[in-house]
Formats: structure tokens, C-alpha cells, sequence
């Protein structure tokens, strides 16, 4: 695919990534694509066939973007309790979104989960990226249960997202945050 | 309205609150919702005008069936930690439900976070209901911090049923339903 291919894909895989977040994946459709880039929907197929697979590239794009947040956590410290911490702000980052439409990742596995099995399987792939690597900081730092507390801070995250774009509640992220801080140093100060 | 009517209309509500929740909302259309009544589609406008209208009745529904359940855990018992031990146990209760299709108050508004304003309040709710009750069960306890700990104790079981539905896990919902009653032992016991 030549630079120019190259940018179309990645126009189309950006929009339907936003679309999906704030519309929902269901409620997206080819045309919705369409009209946020401007590229024809006949031109689409030579992307992508189906919207299937225009899924499975939004997640694969979703999974290199969180690699990116974790090696930047981990190029910031070598202290697995800080870099668990520096995780834990993404929830404050992005809180806005948050308030508005929910974690990406969380609602599209929500919403995945209702009808289609191999699709679900394809959104939870973000899922197993955060708790394998917050699995490894917690084992890093010698912690036996290290993937169940990787569990427990997707969990904390994901419940507070939930409820906080629930009733548009900016304060409940920021005490939930600093609580969440708390939790992690609790489980991994000695 | 005579009892066939009431009749037919509750059918038609029931109907749309498993399909609202094994499909979504969005996904779920007045084909689906006749098809699964066997009352014919022409047949509903005399009953609901628009799937908002549908929707507002499937709210009120899961309003009247949580207060039912909140009414139980009050009969049972004067104790307020007891009752909040004892609605902790719906987590375990619904387990297979809640593997397969997450939580249906959840699930519903994550989902109408996406589009829609109004709808959004109208799933809200449910939410509002069992914070409520929560935080006079806390308040009862004497506790300053009443509507904190009602959130905080929401958002727990919102986290856990996102997670175990993504990651398909019945031993996460029985390890954290236990990490949840100690949580309300802890803040609850003098």
C-alpha cells in the first residue's frame, strides 16, 4: 500500500475509532465512516471488506496507542509501585471522555459482549494488554497475587468509569483517583 | 386498560427487558420484541407509541423489581450492614447472568451514554434507586460519609461484572464478591 493508501487506512481506522467510542460500534456505520473522512464508502472496501474488520484494526490501533502510555511509563521510572501509579492517572487524563462516554475500552467489550462472540474476543485484547502488564509491575515488586491485584485495578478503574459518566460526576473521579493511589501504595509499600 | 391488555402490554416489557439485555438496546428492534411476544407488530402502537416509550417502561420495570429485591433485604433483617451484606449477594446470585451479559443497569447505561441525553437519565434510574437505598443503609450506621460509600460500594460492582463479562471468569465474581463483603464489614463494623 503506497503513503497516500497508507494515510486513507489510517483515516478510516482514526474516525471509525472515535465513532465507536462515542456512538457505539453498533450504531456506526459505513456511511457514518464515510462522512467523517470524506473517503467515498465504494472506496472503503479496498481497505477493509467488512465492518468486522474495520474493528479488529480500531482495537489493534487502540492496543498500540495504551503500548505507547506503558512505555512511557516505563521510561519514566524504573519503580513498578510509581509506574502502577503513573497508570492509574489515565482515569484523571482522560476525564472529560470519561464523563461523557465511558472508558473505550470498557463499553466496547460491554457492548461486544451482548451479541458476538468472536467480536467480544476481539475487544477484550486492550483488556489482557493492561492486565498482563500491570500483572508484571505488580510481580515486579514481589507481590505473590500479582495478577489478581492486576484484576482488582482494572476493576477499581473500570467501576468507577461506569459510574461516573453514569451521573456526570467530575468530583467521584477525582477522590476515586485518590483513592485508587492509595490502594496501590497500600498493596505495595512495605 | 382491561387485564388482556395489561396482560399483553407486560409481556411486551419483558420481553424488551431480556432483549435490552442480551442484546442491547440499540439492537433490538420492534421485529424482535413482536417476534419474541408472538403479539404482532401493529399491535404494539396501541400500547407504545415509540422504543422510548418502551424503554421508559422497561426502566420503570427494573425499578419496581430492585425495590422488590431492597424490600426483601429490609424485611430480613433490622441490622443496615446486614442488608448491605445481603444486596452484595446479588452479585453471586446473578453470576451466570452477569458473565454472559454484564449488568443489565450497567450495560444499558454505558450503552445510552453514547447517544442520547434523555435516554441516558431515564437508565440512570435504576442507579439512583439503589444509591439512595445504599446510603441510608450507611447513614443508618451512622457513617458521615453516606453517599461516598454508596457510590463507592456501586462502582465495585460495576467494576466486577465488566471485568468478569470480558474475561468470561466466575471465580473473579466469588474472590471479589468476598473482597466486597469484607469492604462492608470494614467500613461498617465499630
Amino acid at each position: 500500500m503506497g503513503t497516500k493508501g497508507e494515510g486513507n487506512r489510517q483515516r478510516i481506522v482514526d474516525a471509525a475509532d472515535n465513532l465507536f467510542y462515542r456512538r457505539g460500534y453498533n450504531q456506526t456505520s459505513f456511511q457514518d465512516i464515510s462522512d467523517a473522512t470524506g473517503i467515498p464508502r465504494g472506496n472503503f472496501y479496498y481497505y477493509f471488506k467488512t465492518k468486522d474488520e474495520i474493528l479488529n484494526a480500531v482495537v489493534n490501533s487502540r492496543v498500540a496507542g495504551l503500548t505507547t502510555i506503558l512505555n512511557q511509563c516505563e521510561a519514566e521510572t524504573d519503580d513498578a509501585r510509581e509506574r502502577l501509579l503513573l497508570f492509574s492517572n489515565m482515569l484523571e487524563n482522560r476525564r472529560d471522555d470519561v464523563i461523557q462516554s465511558g472508558c473505550p475500552i470498557g463499553s466496547l467489550s460491554s457492548e461486544l459482549a451482548k451479541d458476538d462472540t468472536a467480536l467480544h474476543e476481539v475487544s477484550r485484547q486492550a483488556f489482557v494488554l493492561l492486565r498482563d502488564w500491570l500483572g508484571l509491575q505488580f510481580e515486579n515488586l514481589g507481590l505473590p497475587n500479582a495478577d489478581d491485584l492486576a484484576m482488582d485495578l482494572l476493576a477499581k478503574i473500570q467501576g468507577v468509569t461506569v459510574l461516573a459518566c453514569a451521573f456526570k460526576d467530575v468530583g467521584f473521579v477525582e477522590r476515586s483517583h485518590r483513592e485508587i493511589k492509595d490502594w496501590i501504595n497500600a498493596k505495595t509499600l512495605n
